[in-house]
């Protein structure tokens, strides 16, 4: 049970997270702080949070969870501001999609007290942002990975795995290397080639035409480039080694493709596509709608 | 009205049309041929067609509109075989995805009779395949376009016109090439995308854990690589110039995107990333299932 929820950054992620544990019960007061002004009153007005704070230390005053859910790119200074406003109680999470550079930001803004931050991810989102878009089953069946550091505290790890599991998430838990990598793959490289795709057609002289007959695959590759621009700037920033690593291995591949393709190598187009595809036919559909994380 | 409709190779486009213009009540008999005896057996006991004929030369005859839904691979062979035991009367159109090689395949089969070839391609289907696969209404609030030449007999396209209307599907005409252009971007690129994204991942030491946490975005992104590979095979064939030119274009847009990751280019990602969402978010979702073209 949490008795003072703290949510900073009430968006798609902090909105939704905040109505998961209320409808699960879990959460006694749920405070919601952030910088815009309009969208926590969007919060409030929702009754996704119970109580908008303007102020970072009124927001965190004798929470015992605070949630950082605000763009990875600006959690260094959120760390910093709220190291000094902590509650001695207080367990700290995140939902960030880099894990590296957060828990580096985090040590060095937590000091002593680093070891109540407890990296988090959900991997659950849709291509949509902002509290309107929130919803309480969003990380239901979904998993959230937690990287906790040699030095975290077991206690706040369990706290949060408690929290997430109450969404109705399964909780995994690996370094935070590990799932720098494996996000690089599975995530932030599948965003960078769909927001190339769009935008190689956009150089084209017969755009239009293109973007009209937008046949269905299109939609479906692209459908990621529709995701918030300046939470993969900053993604693309904080995990770039993993991120032009997985680049390059995909480059080299397409190379191999395009060589095949030009000299009419058809053996190894469909040993390519049937290898491709047998892996692909194990992949299970998600049953609920469509989600991008 | 279409007294006796043939169709060659009957899977799920093939199928799918036997369907939609029986229940369009626009078909008298629908008779059915194609290589393999057991997916044809199938589509007699599903009810798709009225009759299973082994020997081309009796699914054609009589046959007023003759539809080649095998292939792009296999278009020219059948061609050749179809020449000769063509009905006066006959139409004939195809439903390859790549029309410049189907269009030379035909003009050398046909001869003197190519007029009545209407080369044709519904942007519809689904990641599935074969007669099982069927609806009749998977044409319905798509596009098919017809590439007819110079020379191709009007009446017989306003034929396949009538015929793809009765489907519910909207029908465009462009030249050859520049369907081939135009769906080397739209579709061809984006399936050897997503193909090549799966196997960047195979070949990985840590694919297990990869797939494992298989992210929503990577789903949908790598959904149509569980196309058909022979299908794919022929396409990359079939079509190699206009694809190796848009890979070509692509892979220098990734190389750009490389260079601002690794550079820290900050503006370069942001903007893109900005410019692609703007984009994509004008593309209208479809209001039916999911379905790959």
């Amino acid at each position: 049970m949490i008795n003072k929820l703290c949510i900073i950054g009430v968006g798609l992620i902090g909105g939704s997270l905040a109505r998961a544990l209320r409808a699960a019960k879990v959460a006694g007061t749920i405070v919601g702080h952030g910088r815009d002004p309009a969208q926590l009153q969007r919060a409030l007005d929702l009754g996704v949070i119970d109580r908008a704070e303007r102020l970072l230390a009124d927001a965190v005053r004798d929470a015992d969870m605070v949630v950082l859910a605000v763009p990875v790119g600006a959690m260094a200074e959120v760390l910093r501001e709220l190291a000094p406003r902590l509650d001695a109680r207080a367990t700290v999470t995140d939902v960030g999609s880099v894990k590296g550079a957060v828990v580096a930001a985090a040590r060095h803004a937590l000091g002593a007290r680093f070891s109540v931050f407890v990296p988090g991810h959900p991997l659950a989102g849709t291509e949509k942002s902002g509290v309107e878009a929130s919803f309480a089953r969003l990380f239901d069946g979904k998993r959230v990975v937690l990287t906790p550091e040699p030095d975290t505290d077991p206690g706040a790890v369990q706290r949060v795995t408690d929290m997430w599991r109450a969404t109705g998430a399964e909780v995994l838990t690996m370094t935070a290397a590990h799932h720098d990598e494996a996000l690089a793959a599975i995530s932030h490289l599948p965003h960078m080639l769909a927001y190339t795709l769009v935008d190689t057609l956009l150089r084209l002289d017969d755009r239009d035409t293109m973007f009209a007959l937008a046949a269905s695959s299109f939609r479906d590759v692209t459908r990621v480039a529709a995701s918030d621009p300046g939470m993969w700037h900053d993604i693309c920033l904080t995990n770039r080694a993993a991120l032009v690593k997985m680049l390059k291995h995909y480059r080299g591949q397409l190379d191999e493709l395009l060589a095949a393709i030009e000299s009419g190598d058809g053996r190894y187009l469909r040993e390519l596509f049937e290898r491709a595809k047998q892996q692909r036919d194990t992949l299970p559909e998600p049953d609920r709608g469509r989600s991008v994380d």
